[in-house]
């Protein structure tokens, strides 16, 4: 008997199913936007990987060297591949680029509650528009999906901030702050001791005082006061979040949104715009999922400067605030007719399943050739809404037995008038 | 800029429309005969696949150490993968357990047409049931997949051969032949000359003579002659097929089986009936997609004695025959609306939006700000059906124009009566 390794998951149908329902519901809300599906290989050179976040990220990629002696890794997240796919035909492709996929991914890391190396994601992004209405369309896409799997306002929050006004804050305070190690201390806010995070901002530059006063300042929130510390590039900022603030609230998306400037996110090409979505109970305590603007990384990929935002919506957290939110999908099969068969009875119970499926229903019959009693122990593992009977002596008579499983009711019916015309006959149709 | 590995493909949307209408279309059928969806890793141990096939497989897998010092492979196939989650799960499954799952696999030889590194497969499989209903439905669900994507009857037909037919027949003879290595060569009787062909049956032990006698059985096909050579266990192989083919019959599928006992399969692990599927013309040479019965595998696997059948229907394969036949489905975006705003009228076109997203359209609009003539020309390029423009002067008069791309023709509309009580409201409605 083999294992399973570890951070890895098997999906029996049960819970694939409820998986599924999610999936679809999340990528139907992509394709009403009118985000376009693509596909894309499991497989990267590694070396794109390490341009883009230095050598000590291969420590927690799936990378090897291929028998052709390549240096590849089983991809960790879509950005990088979608950045390469739209430089490659960067001249064909009109503009905005919107495109979505679902797909897995994998990281070496520590395997926890909600965090595993092989993980799904629903990766939603614009290529080519740098204005406020592609950052909030992005938004009210998520918003969108999440109401469409049962969440409801109360259920959630977009926390919303901008990197260029924390980068201009870090800018206008005296000495050489480094913005990036600044920034990745905000997003370490929430995770540790405040003395440890005002540390990091010393670390990053920053003295002890001036990190008090950014702190005061982001966590108030306050744009106005924000922008007129901040000089020309804050309050230009300020002015971006503002418009997309705006345009979220065209789209529906407003009520889910709140500024939030003491969130950052962690990977250090976004630009402009990011946000978290959190469950707004604080039960689920990380971040569902998050995204934001990333204007430079097509550029940094060889192509013409490209703005891009986006979002990736990943299973596992997903699924938490789902379940916290009691909307995540019964973990059940679901059959809408078994047809059973005693006897000789298997061409006329196969005509009866092939109507039946060219109507588009569920149906299942027996393959092994068992009894009436294991037949019926079957349909009823498997959820049948309606058992067809087939029995010989029912047959002798023209007739067939329709049983509703929920309430045990059945009754015969002529073979000849079922299933009919209805596309789904039930018991209720010949009671 | 970097580049694609080589093997590996990018789906851009046009070809990915095609390819998700391909896998809904199989996996529609698969969920009608109450096939259930599972989701599986993409890594296994590397063990599992030497034990299987011995280590010279690892040559052809992306195997590596991962980094807790693990051997490691990207799955080269599903049934390994399926086999060990029906051990893991023995004693809770139901019986007949039928799951399917479409995703990658991945193996590392020579790229040619129709032949990938990185390769999708839907895979459909029976276990729990040695009953030839179960051969059959397995064969009835591939042909139901396969005209439900537009193919006829005289398209494609399904080679049905039986192992142990094959290998009774090669007990029959004089001396130690090798089955495994003697139904390889079948496997390669219709890829290579005769001369080589014999060889290769010589090779595994029958005279040159015997070699001669046997390619001569399995060519005619005549099975009460075959059933009557080979003894008792040829002549129960022959009942057995026998009893699929009529099984097949009443599930529908009968016209579409011919019986082709020079039909191998390449792989070691079936047991029974195996088939593949060929283009009835014969433009595309290579089989379209293969299964068969491998009731010994669970059981190699550490699990009890289960019999099992199944098939795989590969992307590259199933798309060259559709191709072929003209049913490829057309590599095209589809858009229902577009959106179109001039001036300041986002308020209004996004409530417009909103109705028409919330009723399942496809709906665009504009995220970048852009003029009419490239919103036009964008509207075009996704083939949009209806384009709504939203301008200020006709908001002034309370109006919309609903504009039918494919004529051209246009009406203005009250912004009140748009979309009004219908889901899908188009020019015609309003002309």
């Amino acid at each position: 008997m083999y294992d399973r390794l570890k951070g890895f998951r098997d999906f029996y149908p049960e819970e694939m199913s409820a998986r599924r329902q999610v999936f679809d519901t999340v990528e139907d809300a992509a394709a009403r936007y009118g985000f376009r599906e693509i596909g894309t290989p499991t497989l990267e050179r590694t070396q794109m990987y390490v341009d883009k976040s230095g050598e000590e990220i291969v420590e927690e990629l799936y990378a090897f060297e291929d028998k052709g002696g390549r240096e590849v890794s089983m991809t960790p997240e879509l950005t990088p591949t979608v950045a390469r796919m739209v430089v490659a035909k960067q001249q064909e492709l009109s503009k905005p680029i919107k495109w979505y996929s679902t797909r897995p991914f994998w990281r070496f890391e520590q395997v926890q509650q909600g965090r595993f190396r092989e993980f799904y994601q629903t990766n939603v992004d614009i290529f080519g528009s740098e204005a406020p209405e592609a950052d909030a369309e992005v938004l009210a896409f998520a918003a969108d999906a999440l109401t469409s799997l049962g969440l409801e306002a109360d259920d959630f929050e977009f926390r919303v901030s901008h990197r260029d006004i924390l980068g201009g804050l870090l800018d206008a305070f005296e000495g050489d702050v480094d913005t990036r190690d600044a920034i990745r201390a905000v997003d370490k806010r929430a995770k540790v001791e405040e003395e440890e995070y005002l540390g990091l901002l010393s670390d990053a530059g920053l003295s002890y005082g001036d990190a008090q006063q950014f702190d005061d300042l982001i966590a108030t929130g306050d744009l106005d006061a924000i922008a007129e510390f901040g000089g020309d590039d804050v309050e230009s900022a300020v002015e971006n979040l503002r418009a997309v603030l705006s345009a979220a609230d065209d789209f529906g998306a407003g009520e889910y949104c709140e500024v939030s400037l003491t969130t950052a996110r962690g990977l250090d090409y976004y630009t402009g715009v990011v946000f978290e979505c959190f469950d707004s109970t604080g039960d689920v305590s990380r971040a569902a999922f998050g995204g934001g603007r990333y204007d430079d990384l097509i550029e940094s990929f060889g192509g013409q400067s490209t703005p891009a935002v986006g979002v990736a919506l990943g299973d596992a957290t997903l699924q938490l605030l789902c379940q916290r939110a009691g909307v995540w999908p019964e973990e059940a099969l679901s059959t809408d007719y078994y047809v059973l068969q005693i006897g000789d009875t298997r061409e006329v119970a196969a005509d009866i399943v092939r109507e039946l499926r060219a109507a588009g229903n569920v149906v299942e019959t027996d393959v092994s050739g068992r009894s009436f009693g294991a037949q019926m122990g079957y349909a009823d593992s498997i959820n049948a809404e309606t058992v067809v009977i087939v029995g010989e002596q029912d047959l002798e008579n023209g007739e067939v037995t329709i049983k509703e499983m929920s309430s045990g009711d059945q009754t015969t019916v002529p073979v000849d008038d079922f299933p009919g015309d209805d596309d789904a006959p039930t018991y209720e149709d010949y009671k």
